[in-house]
């Protein structure tokens, strides 16, 4: 089965085209530019074992984005496919499911009104998913559509975990609660550890440190998640490349009051917060640590902020769990950025946690590494994560139930 | 050598006259309803072995209110000591510090007039403090005046500990880091538990739990805070009987959004959330177990935000103080309330943690208890706070250098 994987933002969209029978990747690109001008636009081609592809030409709306992309999917020459009509299903990755969808399912009328209902909680990312989505309804109607939602993940947390100690009328009334993101990847990387592991997911306590310019940790015992780090929206839980992370409330207001509006501070801890609020130089670690290197001292405190505060989320996870069996890092950092995560997991005897610091500095980037030192009670992972396979994944399960029918 | 502590609020006044041959209390008391008509006020004023005292008197102002302290303390009758100059010195508790204040000091005109500068971020305790210190200069200006600062346990922390991940202007032209408070009960408790311990401060890692109606954990690492949970403001950190602690700050935007003001805000974080906004029912934990017991689950909900947000703090901080050798409970639902305590620090064997539950259950309120079971690693404690003693320990210790010129 083939198994078409998009992720569509504002003005991109992401795609990925699976094999399931191995689970290749057949062939992966962006749409980019979409819409900003009637003129812009570009996409973005790559196959394995081939050059890849770029052309600038006019993508005008999220319809013109996709039918790019199954001409070039199709295409004599860049194609990897004959006819659309290989591609058995599409998964659409979605960040917000608000508080009713729970899993991934086969999108209907009923869940893209719920989406539609929940734009004031996920301003930025729901409008933008359902041009993705309708557009390739559009463009392959015959086919299921599987929704995989990142906050779904989180459905099972207990109720200390998500509610937020504010009037409770805030939560019946707004929905205001802790959601958590990024669900697909700490769930995919989590299965991933349960089979390196050899147990049963069932058996295990693990936290998934998805550390990369958004980033979040999450603590999942005996396979399902019952604490993370983002909250009512991503900016909750850890200081990020443009992100703020946890910071006192009482900030927010004092600013207003220095003159600042809701929409500004928004901005200012989304998007001027985090590695490049704090050390003024870039959002980007690798371009903060070459500053260290210089010996800028603000550069040195923001990466010391991340390292600092993932170091206590995976203690306070410990906590909740009365113990913890294995460690992941996964994404940009988690996965290629050694001095992070030797700030995090060294010095961490007291939970049981001991990272071979030789095997740490040397890892090759975004491979599969075991850190795990003799002796250490955890066993320590960096995992590469892969949230198009985890999608493509759920879509083929649900469209083999699907064609069943 | 006897000293006169005082804890100016708007409209209150407390004071603790000690005797620091042995720390003993000659009397205590407090003067409320301070200006609030022309015709209010009263002072409460007890003596050990003898009828509380309590009097329904106008009290105009800060001035008038030290003066019927004095009066009463040195009334025939109701008093304690002969004439007010046997007060050799007046300890007054400030909440605030700012970036400044790192430790108790005589009080005098540069100290105010800093004190007077960081208003803007003490609005609430700042202009009280400051009102209650001048009454009682006015009333005894020839002894000195020493402030102790809640913030100044703090300023030892490390960077990473006190800045949020915030533009790094926000720290340099608003001041706005971390300052802490409760400081000298953390500090007092800490100390007191080293003695228990019978080692130096100077080689434990402890964690200190003030949970009361406000309520703060700090850990110290060496004899010196390296961690706490308030903030920039008392909000941040725990949910508290009227405080929301730690939530996204995303939300705060999106109540404006809402329509609220960032006034109606802040008043509704710090007197309408915690305990009481969760619950509906109290921000007195006794009330809100009454109703968990008739099967309230808002209530219960509330109480379980409480041991769930401290069991996460206590676990961030054995993460990064890598250890604990000691957890301190204290503070009004610390000292009273078992289930709190059952809460917090049972199954916590992953953190090397064991109380006796059965101690703990039968521990008698407000007193010093040992609830470390047989192979904790960690000792687990019960003590009750004096955070007056604190105060007057080192006003005695600067009143003694002061007379020794």
């Amino acid at each position: 089965m083939k198994i078409l994987v998009v992720n569509a933002g504002s003005s991109s969209l992401k795609y990925q085209l699976f094999d399931m029978t191995d689970h290749s990747v057949l062939a992966k690109g962006i749409c980019e530019k979409i819409g900003i001008t009637p003129t812009s636009g570009s996409i973005t081609h790559k196959r394995p074992g081939a050059e890849n592809y770029t052309k600038e030409t006019p993508v005008q709306d999220h319809i013109s984005a996709i039918n790019l992309v199954l001409n070039t999917l199709t295409d004599p020459e860049l194609g990897v496919i004959g006819d659309v009509s290989e591609i058995a299903a599409v998964g659409h990755r979605f960040v917000h499911g608000g508080t009713k969808i729970k899993e991934s399912g086969i999108l209907n009328d009923d869940m893209i009104a719920y989406i539609e209902s929940i734009i004031p909680i996920n301003p930025l990312h729901g409008p933008a998913s359902l041009k993705g989505y309708r557009a390739c309804l559009q463009a392959m109607p015959n086919v299921p559509h599987v929704g995989v939602f990142d906050s779904a993940f989180y459905a099972t947390m207990p109720e200390a975990s998500y509610m937020y100690a504010v009037p409770y009328e805030w939560y019946e009334k707004y929905s205001i609660r802790r959601y958590g993101f990024h669900g697909t990847s700490h769930r995919y990387v989590s299965a991933e550890a349960a089979k390196l592991v050899g147990k049963p997911i069932e058996e295990l306590k693990i936290i998934t440190c998805h550390i990369g310019s958004g980033s979040s940790i999450t603590a999942i015992k005996n396979g399902v998640a019952v604490d993370t780090s983002m909250g009512f929206t991503p900016q909750d839980g850890l200081p990020m490349g443009t992100r703020c992370g946890p910071i006192d409330p009482s900030i927010v207001t004092f600013m207003i009051r220095q003159g600042l509006s809701a929409d500004e501070i928004d901005n200012i801890l989304n998007k001027k917060s985090g590695l490049i609020g704090v050390s003024g130089v870039s959002s980007d670690a690798r371009e903060v640590w070459a500053a260290v290197d210089q010996g800028n001292n603000r550069a040195k405190l923001a990466m010391d902020l991340v390292i600092h505060n993932a170091r206590k989320l995976i203690g306070s996870y410990v906590a909740e769990m009365n113990g913890v069996d294995v460690i992941v890092f996964t994404a940009g950092l988690g996965e290629n950025d050694k001095l992070v995560r030797q700030g995090i997991a060294s010095n961490l005897e007291a939970l049981g946690v001991k990272i071979n610091e030789e095997v740490n500095m040397n890892a090759p980037r975004g491979s599969l590494v075991d850190l795990t030192a003799e002796g250490s009670k955890v066993k320590v992972y960096v995992i590469p994560t892969d949230e198009e396979l985890m999608i493509a994944k759920d879509t083929e399960r649900l469209a083999v139930e699907y064609y069943k029918k």
